[in-house]
Order: structure tokens, then C-alpha cells, then sequence
């Protein structure tokens, strides 16, 4: 579908996924920056009574400090519609009985305070940016080889974002380089997992088809929800950068400016 | 070939190239240990009047050093028979005007005194070991991502090697890593690059029917001398783990207890 027609198919959008990182704020010090036009758009979606999840892979603090952080940016967002992995992962980690090694950011470790983490049997990763150490990642590698089948969960795959000006990496390149170590495959529990985005479609009560996402990550966000039969738009703004338009492997249904761009598009339209 | 029988053929055997790490010594705190039988087995082979090349990943320091380090535990050794990766990658920087940013272990920065490293046009990534911090790896990441074709080589691809009595991360996930997060494909000079056993083997003058390589790491050191047409041991010292063998992908044209026990059967059998 060309970029220009997506918004022609809008009466039949009847809820909207939005990743955070990138599409609603940059991350950054201080808390990051709102992207333009990002809070009135939020504002317009909530009072044309459309449902919105926000479908995120951050993984440095728990949801409830994820919507207090934007909503100090002045966003006005209930936790509840926030879906990041961590909750996700401690629920599979209750489920299967698994005793995680947290190779995640300390911010986090509050979503698994009530899960056993005594004599590991798995390791799960997420975005730890300053404590993926040599140490650290030693000692992810060494309990996964202590493992007879070695259970590695990685919270997304994302390959980097932005942090103010600069891009940086994500966990994705971590999880890699242990499953190279150890001959070993993750299971990813975030973005572009089907389970994930289905999660967040199951708590609007739609289909897949009735639902937009829109996100910077050409891969995990875009790429992930038209695998699970969404539509999708690439937004212009965080890690977007224009090389990657036209995409090797990923066509979006349409490219937006910025946030603000596609719901204007959608309001408009429906 | 039955892992019984390589020494038959020891006549047409006129030189050997050796692994050091896992095969001569363990390293680990204090310059680490010679490992059983080593010591003299080197000395049997230079009595014997046999060609011997060390042809190593080590990347943690100079090949002056490697050889410093080995004699002081005991064994006598010529720097100007040990092939690490530092020199040949130098080489091919001043070759190729490659003006590297070096994700390296400060012990090998002597090796790139030479070339020039000013406003960067590669990444080359080494042993760094502790320098494999998260604001390193996102240096090397943010240089590859500001070229229009990013060059990165990776001195081996070894996943791990044993340091005392523990297992630790080797480059090659490290490399993995940046791969991953930089959609590149990392030019290897090393082992197990071809160009690198061809090398040692030159300086030998021999050819690779005519050699034998002996080492602890399957895929490095036994998989890619096999893939040069060499024959190759695994030992069962260093990183070696008894669940490795067989292994998947690489079957040995033998496994010996170590390496003294290789030049036992090989001198016998000349």
C-alpha cells in the first residue's frame, strides 16, 4: 500500500497501538523531550473515545514509573494501557517455574521482586545499558553454560535508540552475542513477539485488523505488527533515520512525519 | 578418520602449527600454568628438528610479550614464530589505508603504534576483555554507524576461552553484537581465516597436506585449519568439554588427551 492511501482505510481502525520511545518522547537527561506534536495528539485520541495501548520495549523501570514519567513531560496516561515485557517475562517466569538471572537495568527489578531468582535455571536480558560490563555478561555466559539446556529470554530484540542525540544500543546485540556464546536461541518476550502485540489487542477487545500500530522501530515495531496482521506506520522521529526508507525487508503501511501527522491523518478519515 | 589412526600418516607430517592458549598453558592470575607435559613436549619437537608455528588469537598483547610470558613458565620460544592476528591486521590497515578505532585490550596498542587512528574509517575489535564496557561498545557502534560502508574486523571469532578455572567471553560475541546492531558482516583475521594458517604455513615452506594444527577450539582451531586442507587435533585440555565431542559441525582428524600425548605419537610414528 502507497504511503499516501493507508489513512483512506481509517473507518475500519478501531484502536491504536503506539510504541513510547520515539513516537511520544525522546529519551535523553532530565527525562527526556516530548516529540512536537505527540501530547495534543494523545489528547485528541482520548477525546474521540479511541482506544490506544502504548505497546513499549522499555525495560528500565516498571510501567508505573513509565507513565509517570511521561505524564510529568505532561502526557496523561493511566499505566494500565502500558505494556512493557517485564510483566510479561514474570508471568512466563511464574507459569514455567523458572528462577530468572536478571541481566537487566536496576530500575526494573522491582517487576520481579516476588519471583524466585535463587539457583538460576534461566537468564533473562534486558535493556541494562551501563551494567552490560564484561562482569556481567560473564556471568549471564557462565550460568547459561551451567544449564543442560540453557533457557536465555531477551525483553525485545531492539537493535538501538536514541539517547539525546546519540544512538545507542539496545539489548538486542547483547542477547546475540550470548546466544553465540552459548549455541543457543532467545525467546524474545516484547516486540516483535505475536504474543506481545496480541496481549495488548486481547485487553481493547479487537482483532488485529481492526488495529493500527505505529512506531520508529522498522523491525520489532512495524515489521513485528503487520506479522500479526496489524497495519502499521513508520513515524519520522526518534531512531528513525531516512537510509532506511524504503526498508530491505520491511514495507510499512505508510510513512508518517511524526505522530501527530498519522492521527491527524486518522481523525480525519474515519 | 578414526581418532585412533591420524598417526599413521605422521611421516608425511613435516611441520605442526599449535594453538597456545588451552594447548601450551592455561593462562589465569600470575601468567597462568603451563599444562602437563607441554613444556618438554615443545622441546622434544625442536629436538627432533620439527617446524613449529604458534599460530594464536591471542590479542591481549604482543607477540614479544606472548613469547616473554611463556618463557618465563618455562618453555622456549621465539617470537618470531608466533602468529597473532595484531600484525597481520596491521598490515592489512596500512595495505588498505585503514585508519582504525581500536576495541582492543590496551596490552596489543603497541602493534597499531604505527598506523594511523585519526578520524576512523574501520573498527577493528580484539580480546578487549574489561574493555568491553557499555560506553566502549557504543563508541565502536556509533563510528561504524556515521560510515556509508562500515568496515568491521574482529582479530578470530572465538566465543570463549578458560581463565582459571572459569569459562570467560572471547571477542567473538562482542563482535556478534556490533554485527547485529550495525547490520554488518565482520571481515575475520584469524583464526579460522584462511589467509591466517596460510600465513604460518608459508613461513614454514610447506604445504597444508603437510601440516598438522593442534588445538582446544573445535570451530577455530580444528574446523578452520581443515577447511585450509590441514589435518587437525582436538585437545582435550583448555576450553575443551567432554560435551563437545562429537561435535555438530566439525569432526577432528583426532582427539588427544593433550598435547604432550600428540607429539608422543606423532614422534613415534615419524
Amino acid at each position: 500500500m502507497a504511503s499516501r492511501e493507508w489513512y483512506l482505510t481509517s473507518s475500519s481502525i478501531k484502536g491504536l497501538l503506539l510504541d513510547i520511545t520515539g513516537v511520544l518522547y525522546n529519551s535523553g537527561e532530565g527525562g527526556g523531550i516530548p516529540i512536537k506534536g505527540s501530547i495534543d495528539a494523545i489528547a485528541r485520541l482520548s477525546k474521540a473515545g479511541i482506544p490506544v495501548r502504548f505497546c513499549t520495549n522499555e525495560t528500565q523501570c516498571t510501567k508505573q514509573e513509565i507513565a509517570g514519567k511521561l505524564n510529568r513531560l505532561g502526557f496523561s496516561l493511566n499505566a494500565a494501557n502500558i505494556f512493557p515485557p517485564a510483566p510479561a517475562v514474570r508471568l512466563v517466569a511464574k507459569q514455567r517455574g523458572l528462577r530468572p538471572h536478571l541481566l537487566v537495568h536496576p530500575g526494573v527489578l522491582p517487576e520481579f521482586s516476588d519471583v524466585p531468582q535463587d539457583s538460576p535455571n534461566c537468564v533473562v536480558v534486558g535493556d541494562a545499558a551501563q551494567e552490560f560490563s564484561y562482569e556481567n555478561m560473564n556471568r549471564a555466559f557462565q550460568i547459561l553454560m551451567g544449564m543442560d539446556k540453557p533457557i536465555l529470554i531477551s525483553m525485545g530484540m531492539g537493535k538501538y535508540y536514541k539517547e539525546g542525540e546519540h544512538l545507542v544500543l539496545d539489548l538486542g546485540p547483547f542477547t546475540k552475542a550470548l546466544e553465540y556464546a552459548c549455541d543457543v536461541k532467545a525467546e524474545v518476550v516484547g516486540k516483535p513477539s505475536k504474543m506481545f502485540f496480541e496481549t495488548a489487542l486481547r485487553d481493547m477487545g479487537i482483532t488485529a485488523d481492526e488495529a493500527l500500530m505505529i512506531g520508529d522501530d522498522i523491525v520489532s515495531d512495524v515489521g513485528g505488527a503487520q506479522a500479526c496482521g496489524l497495519r502499521a506506520l513508520q513515524v519520522r522521529t526518534g531512531k528513525y533515520r531516512p537510509e532506511d526508507e524504503p526498508h530491505e525487508t520491511v514495507t510499512p503501511d505508510g510513512y508518517v512525519d511524526n505522530l501527530a501527522q498519522a492521527v491527524d491523518l486518522y481523525l480525519a478519515h474515519k
